[in-house]
């Protein structure tokens, strides 16, 4: 009974509040760039936004989940393109498949290069994007295993992966005349097949000679 | 000549201490292993060790640091082997070589395993691991740079050696009977470049199918 009662009330309550997280999220970028985040609390990002504290509260853990409040679902993605890509797909293919997945959430350039110079800037939030990524490469090489690659095979692609993800995002926020993030992704993957294959054939030639 | 006074007064210490450092660390490991990392102090370090208090800040910030004291030496022997990689290496070789040499200082297979059971069981250790991995990564793109190598090649080929090195060293801990660093380190590396190679011939495969 208390549990409908509580679900009705933060149903009223988003009434009153139409988008309120898409509003927190958008105060708090605003204050983050202008004044950097540790000058920022989450009582100013609520004021800002036009709701209460409390509010606030109930859609993020801390001033911090506001940048990473994506990163659930963004794993969510990835782990399902792993999971659902055809039987005859390598390792490394369902990973650019889980990687091309990740863009279908990260259309807005803009915000993700806002968010990035935001998470530049901060010590914490730098070590806390280190381990989303972590986190997400073991997700992946998990997912890989349960398709039934071997390790070393699952924990190296993940990783590849994601250290191609990584640069090619990076890429994609420095420079806003750069190329979406499906092509950069894609050209970062080439790259690093072309910079091992040639390390191989001049291993192959160093042999021989 | 306060400074003299102070020289010699840590000259006169450090006669007294034989390998102060070496012991510290030493009875660190042996407190971590047994009751945990969060549940040591450093006064009981100092203790173990047969140190002071004093002299345990001496060689160690905290207690953290005891577990990544050799980080910074690790950079250096991997960046001089990049820096000094013969001309002709590819950025993928001067990589590799930068991995080879970082196991001139993993010799003791024991002591890295119970280093890693520490890290792994506590979650600040495991972000300070991160921190120190990511940190290679960018010192190691940073002298590509510095031998000519572009980008995105230098940060490709930087982030793809660690997440081998970081598989290996894996692989290398986890199994005693396992093969020796340096062998795991060369595997993993040609098993990324199978790897990779296998997509772009399925790739070529697809294009004309």
């Amino acid at each position: 009974m208390a549990v409908t009662v509580i679900t009705g009330m933060i149903w009223v309550m988003s009434r009153w509040e139409p988008n309120a997280r898409g509003r927190i999220a958008q105060a708090a970028m605003e204050l983050y760039s202008r004044r950097g985040f540790e000058q920022t609390t989450a009582a100013e990002i609520a004021e800002r936004a036009g709701v209460t504290e409390r509010t606030f509260f109930r859609h993020f853990a801390d001033k911090r989940e506001v940048l990473f409040g994506g990163s659930a679902r963004l794993q969510e993605v990835m782990i399902t393109a792993v999971v659902t890509a055809p039987k005859s797909a390598s390792p490394v293919d369902a990973v650019a498949a889980s990687l091309q997945a990740s863009t279908t959430l990260l259309k807005d350039r803009e915000f993700s290069r806002r968010r990035q110079k935001i998470i530049v800037a901060n010590p914490e939030l730098r070590e806390r994007e280190l381990i989303k990524m972590a986190t997400l490469a073991s997700a992946v090489a998990d997912a890989l295993r349960r398709r039934g690659v071997t390790e070393p095979a699952a924990s190296l692609s993940a990783e590849a992966g994601i250290a191609v993800f990584r640069v090619a995002f990076e890429r994609w926020v420095s420079d806003p005349n750069n190329k979406d993030l499906p092509t950069l992704i894609r050209e970062s993957h080439d790259q690093l097949g072309a910079l091992l294959s040639e390390d191989r054939r001049s291993v192959g030639g160093r042999s021989h000679g």
